[in-house]
């Protein structure tokens, strides 16, 4: 019986078979040359923005990648691969270089959001890996922002653990929204492995344990007097409301958190609440409201009036249920020196090493410019230099710093792109030196 | 900086805050009868029926949830629990008992897949974790099973781990989609984990680092004769099939086992494919086909004719993209010999310990009935123990039993259930026992 844990031992082998097959084949033909390949998204008009995230976790692999001896054991087993070319992968190490847009940074469609110039078998072996952890980070980070963008200073916490798409889900969605604005996650175990503030209710079957709401109520603020929120719709949402009331007073609890909304109309079982609570006196008293939360509910109650303090927002944030895939891509546009491009279908790649230039006015982004590497375009360059040499050259921010950039980064955007209904699409530019490399390469191509 | 793996030894921390507060109240106030806690989904038109997958996983989990020093150090960090409470935790097992449907059986909405039956405070606290790791392996096992169900014996590989959400995700995908009747999966590590069998072509990248097909494909076909899958759509797809059999032909390959389509009208392409390959006398070679594959197009594509012999199906897969979460839920519904019901919602849970009959009429199922533990209806008994006092007390099957299972329970699919386009809800009956329960229950809330 095994779990099938994926740690820092057995991370390389979490790739495509295609990857290791591949490479073989580069390394018994001493193909190893310098390859530059992009990670990028494609157009979406559900996502007119994105927000980097993953980043971290990314360079952690690159740095610790290494076939362990039961990895080449298993790899041996598999008879596919030759005794020198395990030897090569005993001492593999990823001794490239990386350079990506920070974390917390809003990015568009067919930008390069990680450029990785590495050897060639390096740059094709850490592909599925890339993916595998930079899609989910930045689709939980959108989502998140989105929801900050529409949340008037409300609070947000992610409360999407349990349906996470397994336990590395969990732990991506807690960073990732915590990044995207999230003042915090219910997952212990992201507060511990990332500093996130943690927080936490009670549940349903915490009422019906004690099988009365008062006494459940009552109980719990004994152990917490300054820390209760009290979970109100067990049986009937209004009743419950002042069942926690009568709990507060007959406590004389000073520092009562407040209450949790997690079924019914929220808008008018919200208002009502905020009346009964107020009449008691207990005008600092929260409303917290969970259940099917996303983006859409919190602007629409907002607008409507509801008075809500903070939102527990679970499932649709955390498997980004209205676009649970990106279409992305991780694609070769250079070996050797020569830039490279797919173009069968109609999914072009902007070939080359390249830099992204980005330009404001009056603090609103304008435009950016996809140029070549060694341009230098007006504007702020995004894609920065983090690993050189398979070593990370650059001081990294705290969680904290990249929740505060991406916070600020939301100020730069353009109205029509930040709101959450808005279906345009905002693509970067390629400069002429750009696409005068495209229009060779296809001229090339099709003359052959 | 900090990759944030999930392991045996924190494993007991990937749960919501709330777990370990009301954990302590129950603790504290020494309510730690015998709790019954059900996980089951709510109905829901786009999956008429389900299929059990993740149990080995819960299970592994329950045998060595323990909470290590350096997590009880964090605990006790937080501010939030006591001493006594830590303690108690330190010496922390999972006690309790197990009932679960196999792996690889089908079930419906509303009937408990896994019944915990354990002192409170451990049935609570493992809540977050067991949602977490059923809800993803079911939601792919049965997408998997969806598209063997239309894949008329053409083989189905799991190509999803880069777009999986995460690491685990990845893991449980591979795992799952065997499950659910596929042959493989390109995932290394789950070939090494779980012993699944892996597969893999060549990618659009190794075409564009040699810039000339017919070179990358014979430098392919050199390193692996029998084994060659070659990549025809980077350029043109039908000139690509052309290079790829001058190349077989030019080395005389005996085992050449065929191309692969990514990209473009898969009809069309995959008959004028198959066209040229029987005209180079190569009938045995293969047409594999990938690139947004779910079982819409699986269907749609055979009933056209095409002749597809396998298929790489990803990212609809592993991200169970249709419906990327299953409406579910772990409710209490019995404490102390009590049984206990939820009544705010609409969403009624059934109360008590529960046993589910099924029965079969010329093979087919024909009427699944929930009753409670103790009653003894006609027809198989679709919860079986599993753990007895925190000890697995049942054989489990190997994955290839469990995937023979789900190919086998297919069969047992009334036919308007099966259709991948049925909207139906088939919902179990429940037995007059359970019913008269229920009553009683609600008689005796509403006359609060």
């Amino acid at each position: 019986m095994k779990f099938g844990f994926v740690n820092k031992d057995n991370m390389s082998l979490l790739t495509d078979l295609y990857e290791l097959t591949m490479a073989q084949v580069y390394f018994e033909e001493n193909m190893n040359k310098t390859a530059v390949f992009d990670f990028y998204t494609r157009p979406d008009k559900r996502r007119p923005y994105l927000v980097s995230a993953g980043l971290e976790q990314l360079l952690y692999y690159l740095e610790n990648l290494r076939f362990s001896e039961e990895n080449i054991d298993f790899l041996k087993h598999t008879g596919k691969f030759s005794d020198d070319f395990l030897d090569y992968l005993k001492e593999f190490k990823f001794t490239g270089n990386v350079y990506a847009i920070d974390e917390g940074e809003i990015f568009f469609p067919n930008e390069p959001v990680v450029q990785i110039e590495a050897p060639l078998i390096e740059a094709q072996i850490i592909e599925t890996f890339l993916i595998n952890t930079l899609q989910i980070s930045i689709l939980v980070a959108t989502k998140a922002l989105r929801c900050y963008s529409v949340a008037k200073g409300t609070g947000l916490v992610d409360f999407g653990l349990r349906r996470a798409h397994g336990t590395d889900a969990g732990m991506k969605a807690a960073r990732s929204s915590f990044i995207g604005g999230f003042i915090g996650t219910s997952n212990v175990l992201a507060g511990k492995e990332f500093g996130i503030p943690i927080y936490g209710t009670m549940a349903h079957s915490f009422i019906l344990a004690f099988g009365d709401e008062e006494k459940a109520f009552e109980t719990f603020a004994k152990y917490y007097p300054d820390n209760s929120i009290f979970l109100v719709d067990t049986f009937n949402t209004i009743e419950g409301v002042k069942k926690a009331i009568k709990v507060v007073k007959k406590l004389g609890l000073k520092n009562f958190k407040g209450v949790r909304l997690d079924s019914g109309d929220i808008l008018s079982l919200s208002k009502e609440t905020r009346k009964l609570l107020d009449e008691a006196g207990l005008k600092e008293a929260k409303i917290f409201v969970s259940g099917g939360i996303n983006e859409y509910k919190i602007k629409q109650l907002l607008e409507a009036g509801a008075p809500i303090d903070a939102w527990g927002v679970g499932t649709e944030l955390v498997v980004s249920a209205d676009i649970p895939y990106l279409d992305c891509a991780y694609k070769l546009v250079e070996y050797n020196g020569e830039p490279k491009m797919k173009l069968s279908s109609k999914k072009i790649t902007y070939p080359g090493k390249k830099q992204i230039f980005r330009k404001y006015e009056t603090g609103i982004i304008k435009k950016d410019t996809i140029a070549l590497q060694e341009e230098n375009l007006e504007g702020e360059k995004l894609l920065k230099l983090y690993i050189k040499d398979g070593k990370i050259v650059k001081d990294l921010p705290s969680l904290e710093e990249i929740r505060e950039k991406s916070i600020k980064n939301l100020n730069k955007l353009p109205e029509n792109i930040k709101d959450i209904n808005s279906k345009e699409i905002f693509l970067p530019e390629i400069s002429e030196k750009l696409e005068k490399m495209i229009n060779q390469i296809i001229g090339k191509l099709k003359g052959e």
